[in-house]
């Protein structure tokens, strides 16, 4: 059954596969009159791309995007917006010899145990060369989240192997802290503790010399979202959230303010407490009103209460396990369940986290924008 | 916009408050053919009761379901199936002085912001209450998962507060040990592992009578599962589970297989790798048929691969925050941007895990129970 | 897979046989703040009930709802409605004899070759008993309209066999003409034109006597409908609104505007021509301001264009069947394949116009309330 | 809000203008193991093609589609296959002079007043350009439905203006007798009755040279469709079959079986009595088990019943009103709300029938492939 859809006012369907002749996606439910074009696809597609700095993949794609549909005059017309996104650089022939192979740790089992065949040419649909579609999708959220709420979205690396970083205020981490270092250099792992960030990008060279692979946590942070998205019960912001983050591949691991953390928690330590920051016009309170503009001491509950957005920074946390694709040789079996011997070739990420920032942030964007048009319908 | 169903095949509505008169629950798309009377919703709605022991809320209520369609002399029709569960001991009046209040870690504030009205009352829609409704759609699920698969979906409790519990095999853990102690008497708490039971039983008294709460870690572990369940991109196994799972009130992380653990590893440590443990009868082998039965040596996997089921055990955890309710004195705000005091009443749990166990069970058994008639289309 | 839920942004979910315990809808996406009690549902149910007049089903329901969820102090809360129908006066005994028997121009062969079992009591799920559920779901959804944007929903009958009305103009009969004679006797056949009502009256008695049944065709018109509903391609607003008529039990045939007719027709004579009734400040006009409110002159159209709405009154016809259930004998088999002969006992309409009125208004009623909502997102 | 996708199980979403750079599919659902090609696509899009005969468009698009994913080594993989069709011919010149005139019976003003802003190239969304991606998605179903159970989808043209053809049984009407005449000419008209398709094409010649257009009704038949297909209640295949042809453009009425005919019939004319046709083996009959292979003498019902299909052959028809686009002067207003004088130029049929058929085909092939997937989950 379908599972290529995601959202239900901001609807994304994607289709390809990683050495097929195009990736596409159509977003529908875009309102109209939106100004968009290609040059606002291409940083997000960049930030995403193969071949960016040595700690990537090296395949090399040129991702030029293709709007065929729903942009008139430089605006969006409110009908389904297609873009396609064609594959350059698929080299098909490294997969040759471990077509009938299953790799460890890859979804070369599970989908022909689900549908009996599979493309094997570089991991087909399951690959990562289908979330240039995602990232597409996920600009047109974040210039529709900017224009009607003043929104941002950003992801960044908090964890590489046993590396840390220490982020005192996610919700004051900038943009270009997480993509330059102080010289000026692109931040190449994306971690905007510079000094982290060093030992980091350390960490995956020596991993990738010693053809291993490493995983790591990324932190999300959106800040100026409007209080009350997310619907009550099962699509609460939380959930289809963490739903997106964990449709991305890789991920084993999602938590949202405190997190884990909280399971050693006491609610009296837990709890945030409100204040009341800005002076509303109480005379005007009718029922039916919205209340009054309260934040939070403190954002343990990472911007979202029963589910529902509070008007303070949503920070979550997604864990990403190292890359399945090592360039070792690994013990497995073929199709026919013959013990065999492995060695991946094709060009792989040493670490996943660099490129999957740019992933995550498109996801939380989508999320987001399906919320703030499915939050129009919330009151009379 | 709507947000009280989940499921596409198997497709599970919600309504209902804590104090309204009665929680509902429509099933749609559940097979016909599956025998199915109250009594296969009693067990679980006990195990989800509120008053079972100390540990937990003390509201009393009979938690009788009345299956009121989709059954016909004790054998599903096919049609849509509604379940009601009234509400016997509503005592809406708790909330009376607390009904402009908005309670610190709750849904008040955030419900209000969204709809602009709220029903106040045993927090209305945001209760867990409502999760009445889940566990007899999971009760259903579950039934019909282990008549077509023979699958079992375990729920237990691995950490409350600082305590955790020690658990070799989750896939080897059997009810009888969450439920019962080796003396016979109930484990309260739910944790399997009799030492860490009777350790977090003590932690969680004591802090319910020092007018606190406490939050915890719970292990969901689903086997027999057949493998090729979850679909390609967004609709993986695995982002749908973290759904449900975060659905549920007061959850704020979910982890699969090793989680975040994964974080610090390596692909060459990180890697399950394959061994084949069946006889498959390989001359069969032919384009289109399903792979040979491989199992994982190791299930860091958790158990889908791809986001997809491998058949081997699926293996999560889900952090709970300390309920947000306590018997203390805390400060907040009222409707009109007023400082005020509040002291919650009501009834609450100390520590919502060992209620928690068969909320999560029934949710994981809703998703699967999805993905099994979804997967009826996978193949020609 | 479920079939039991309409909408997308106003969704109604519904379950219940016949002769089961009880009907229950859940709607959920009702904007919070529309003032709902029982009152709001009781005029329809009682145009929809059976034993209102000798021309329909002497069935006695008291038809009394009752809503247990998503409303708190009078007004919607924004949160899942749920309302519970209970069955009164189910005479099972009734289908003991036929049970086993495929009833011509009914369901009961179809069901059980969809689902191998079936309830035969009163037709199950396919009996129009499962209306009192769509009724009581329309009704929120006048309200809701009527609210927004003043929209009246009106069906009467225009045909019962040969016996046709003559409505001049479908956008100016009022509910008055449908309900009642000029002499104040009630309008049982729900027919405006009185002349032809009081013939068609006649004739479905005469019908009646003779142990048979009769067809006809009601007409739908709704005004005050905001121009802009419906979607582009798939989920037009012609498109939504045939489906939910179709899915009316009975309904054969839908026509819009000039419907059928139209086959006739030169294109010259089939556009509708604009004319401008209102003096727009026209001064205002800006890119991406909504166009000039102009109206046509004629409505061959129907109330859409493009399948979205023109402003203009929505005018719809649905033919329904004779009622398949008759009291004579005709020759059927059973479920072993024997030839047999049925004679249906049960209590049955032996028209269905009267009372489908008012389940065409609930459905059309329903479907304008989600493309209101719908709306919301279309633009900036 | 979204409004490009239909079906569940089987999803189609389309996207594309008829002016922009490309029409696009997405089909997500369809079951692997399907062999499909392009050529698999390119007989049905001759058949909607423009410029196929004098009756029709003379646009000229080489409609040569490119599947971009879900096939691998010329068998679907189960993931979605996403399929681009270029727009070659687009002569949006012709468009310039009417940008801001509102085309009497066409979309233009109800898509501004949805959206505030619209292509006005060619009709953009609301082109039936846009049924070129239906198409291809039909071809896939269509193969689908072939391969399952020999189904085929056959539409026809039964009426042009006030000519009717005589067809004696729909289900014995052959694709041969619909594309080509006696004498191996085309059969431009697509009426397999041949006196009638002369008569029409006489007719659409006449009032294309009169500047003029004309209406139809086209039959649309579905054989071998198993029984059981549709849902109960909302989804009743007949609803979604309506849906799906009032979805194409122009279509003003759809009809079942009898159709509106049923309006002046008695029940004991209507209902059509079982037959037996196949000797079943009764002995097998057990509870749960389908019922014995009956069929109809007559099929008023038009092969289904209690809206689930019946076995019998699906009979529909779609009324099409004359389109809209006149090569005559005709009086309308501006966006400013000025009268104005419009002469479309554009490229147009004169009567759209023709290429109606095998879009109605495409319609309904995708809704029966959808509920054939459906009926998957509908027993134990």
């Amino acid at each position: 059954m379908p599972g290529s859809s995601i959202g239900q006012a901001f609807r994304v369907t994607t289709a390809g596969e990683s050495h097929g002749p195009a990736n596409v996606v159509i977003v529908d439910g875009c309102p109209a009159g939106l100004p968009l074009s290609v040059d606002d696809l291409l940083p997000d597609l960049a930030r995403r791309a193969t071949g960016q700095s040595s700690l990537v993949s090296q395949r090399k794609e040129s991702d030029v995007p293709e709007i065929v549909s729903g942009v008139h005059e430089g605006i969006t017309t409110g009908t389904s917006i297609a873009i396609v996104v064609r594959n350059d650089d698929a080299r098909s022939k490294d997969y040759e010899a471990i077509a009938a192979l299953y790799r460890p740790g890859h979804a070369d089992y599970t989908y022909e145990a689900k549908h009996g065949v599979r493309d094997p040419r570089g991991g087909g649909r399951a690959s990562a060369r289908e979330t240039v579609a995602r990232v597409c999708a996920g600009a047109i959220a974040k210039k529709l989240l900017h224009t009607l709420h003043g929104t941002e979205v950003l992801a960044y690396v908090v964890q590489i192997g046993h590396v840390r970083a220490a982020i005192d205020a996610p919700e004051r981490v900038h943009r270009a802290a997480i993509e330059t270092l102080e010289d000026g250099t692109p931040n190449d792992v994306r971690c905007p503790d510079p000094a982290a960030a060093r030992e980091m990008r350390a960490l995956i060279e020596a991993i990738r010399k010693d053809r291993d692979s490493v995983g790591g946590v990324a932190e999300i942070v959106a800040t100026h979202v409007p209080r009350g998205l997310g619907e009550p019960v099962f699509d609460k912001l939380k959930a289809d959230l963490a739903k997106a983050l964990f449709s991305l591949p890789a991920v084993m691991g999602v938590e949202v303010g405190s997190g884990f953390a909280c399971a050693a928690m006491r609610g009296s330590e837990h709890n945030d407490l409100f204040e009341h920051t800005r002076h509303d016009d109480l005379s005007e309170h009718t029922r039916g009103a919205p209340p009054p503009a309260l934040t939070t001491r403190t954002n343990r509950h990472g911007g979202m209460l029963g589910g529902i957005s509070s008007g303070m920074p949503i920070v979550m946390r997604a864990a990403v396990k190292p890359t399945s694709s090592i360039p070792r040789s690994q013990p497995t079996f073929d199709r026919e369940g013959h013990q065999a011997s492995l060695t991946v070739i094709g060009r792989h990420d040493p670490c996943l986290l660099p490129r999957f920032a740019p992933m995550a942030e498109a996801m939380v964007a989508i999320v987001l924008a399906d919320h703030s048009l499915r939050q129009r319908s919330a009151r009379l």
